[in-house]
């Protein structure tokens, strides 16, 4: 099967017009050795994919905009260097489309840090004559075969979506955290959204003892069902921290506004040499501001963590699978209302706990 | 022989007038078992002892305070569970005096983080009925045995006392985050003091390539006759870090006011997996501030580091002893006067590169 002659998408020709998505057409990129061609099924709705949309991060550097990282759909024909994946395979694909393959990082399964990463939409693809790359909210993707990731089967489709982005980047720094295993570990998720439900999880399956932690408790039931051992709302319980002194061997932060957090109760909280690991990325300016003595004081440290590697998303699929873990979603059927719907309302945080564009085959197909 | 029935110092009432240092008298503490009576001969000056002094981390919880934390003296008495030292053995005493024992942090060799610490000064000590701590600007100390570090024979008693605190507080991050070796490493030391100074000199003695950072040229051939590799004026080169993109496997903050340096300018220096430790710690409100993107990006930590651990303590003295590294000081004889020209000329960071009270055996044998 060769490429099809035209993708068909929903995006923006403009920051300006993102809250007013549109059916986009154009032409495939072209097609490299190793990539893998997928007829897109279904696509998770990522923080991102507003922030890129509304300009948050810089204008667009094409024509348009179709984002969507959270891929999941169908193998239609491979690269003849390929050697993972065969036509007809259920595969996935998270925020990276393709990397260098030769540097330091790329060596060392860190390709996500790659100075040449090639993000899944609105970048310059430096492999393909500087197209600049579309998401998948669309008809197809053309991805590099390293970054395409097998489903397991028997998991279910529309729910895999959201690990490729949300649940790869909370699951990286809990396995290098705990060196892949959690038992005798305290782990706290801050923030219960998108992020947040699947850290607990994921901190749960690895045998961690959880605490979530919300600003109010209105995600308390929730955070608990899905396995949290203790729930604490920061903003009702003043006094919260005094309890945890030196607690926590990791503090993961998957809040995506900063707003009525102060970061500064939560560090005396870390066991020294612990960690307080960032995955939330505010729009704005909010910075994480802490004195120098709070550092010092506790001996633990603050990093951030980038998704995460290919080795990572392989060994996050099958601890999934065995753990049932799934992300809780809403389902819309895609069209450019529900584009429109899901982006606004993300935008807002509005949605519990992911948003999942679903029959992308079939409506594209009609078109 | 028995504690001297009076313990003579030089120090202040209270904060407020902290720059008209006097002459004090007090008595000894209680002395325990596994306690150790120095003569003090010499003591460094750290900013710490300003801070406290001015009252910039507090009231004094004594009726007065003497501080001095890099005492270096001769052993006059130990206690009957005292194995390593004997009467007439020089040591040293740096920011901690006593720690529970018992703990986590103290069974993992981290004492500094014990949650009972007992500093070396302006602390009440629940070992001792709750007396307050007095320093080393003083004819003696009492100091339990686990706080007290042998020094070694040959090494310049003068030069030693710098070495127990500010020497200490550099080289338990170094080799923490090099793994106790240097090779094939490459270690930035931001701000060239008191901490600074003696950072190059270990990084270096550990085998890292050293780069040295200041806000101007003015210790640039200081910098470099100490070992640094290179030097960096940030505030000359507005460029400086386009060189630097992910080079450094450590990053050792030293500056203790951060005005005029951009540390988001730094981040993007570290290795993915690398380190951003602060000892530096000023004294206002100055914040360490990052957007959650300049940790995402880089897969780096920043952290902070409280002074070292015994272990840690003897590892360096054994390595300065080696290498010969020594502080570069400006000594005086202690007298009122003295301590006033250290602490006011200590406040203005006016030192290359850290002050030495010497004569102190002699100064008040023969009050």
């Amino acid at each position: 099967m060769s490429s099809p002659s035209v993708i068909r998408g929903i995006g923006s020709k403009s920051p300006e017009n993102w809250k007013s998505p549109q059916e986009l057409e154009y032409p495939p990129r072209k097609f490299n050795d190793d990539d893998v061609l997928i007829k897109v099924h279904s696509c998770g709705v990522c923080g991102s994919d507003v922030h890129a949309s509304a300009g948050n991060w810089g204008p667009y550097p094409g024509e348009h905009l179709v984002v969507g990282h959270e891929i999941v759909g169908r193998v239609e024909k491979v690269g003849p260097k390929v050697t993972e994946f065969k036509v007809g395979d259920i595969v996935g694909v998270g925020a990276a489309a393709g990397a260098c393959g030769e540097c330091e990082n790329c060596k060392s399964d860190n390709e996500q840090y790659c100075n040449k990463l090639i993000q899944t939409y609105n970048t310059p693809n430096w492999k393909a004559d500087g197209y600049v790359t579309q998401g998948g909210y669309s008809s197809h993707v053309i991805i590099e075969e390293n970054f395409v990731f097998p489903i397991p089967e028997g998991f279910p489709e529309d729910l895999a979506g959201p690990l490729m982005c949300a649940g790869l980047t909370v699951f990286s720094p809990l396995w290098r955290s705990l060196n892949g295993d959690g038992k005798g570990k305290t782990v706290g998720i801050i923030g219960i959204g998108g992020l947040g439900h699947l850290a607990i999880q994921f901190a749960k399956a690895l045998g961690a003892e959880v605490v979530a932690f919300s600003r109010s408790s209105s995600k308390k039931a929730d955070a608990l069902k899905l396995g949290a051992d203790e729930f604490i709302a920061t903003g009702e319980e003043p006094e919260w921290n005094s309890k945890y002194s030196r607690h926590f061997d990791l503090l993961l932060n998957c809040a995506t506004s900063f707003t009525g957090i102060n970061y500064g109760d939560f560090f005396p909280c870390i066991k020294v040499g612990g960690d307080f690991i960032t995955v939330g990325a505010p729009a704005g300016n909010e910075l994480l501001s802490l004195h120098s003595f709070q550092l010092i004081q506790t001996g633990a440290s603050m990093s951030g963590s980038l998704v995460g590697s290919k080795k990572e998303a392989l060994i996050m699929l099958d601890l999934a699978a065995k753990n049932k873990i799934y992300p809780v979603v809403e389902k819309l059927p895609i069209s450019v209302e529900s584009v429109q719907t899901v982006l606004t309302r993300a935008q807002k945080s509005d949605v519990k706990y992911r948003f999942v564009l679903t029959d992308i085959e079939e409506y594209f197909d009609k078109k």
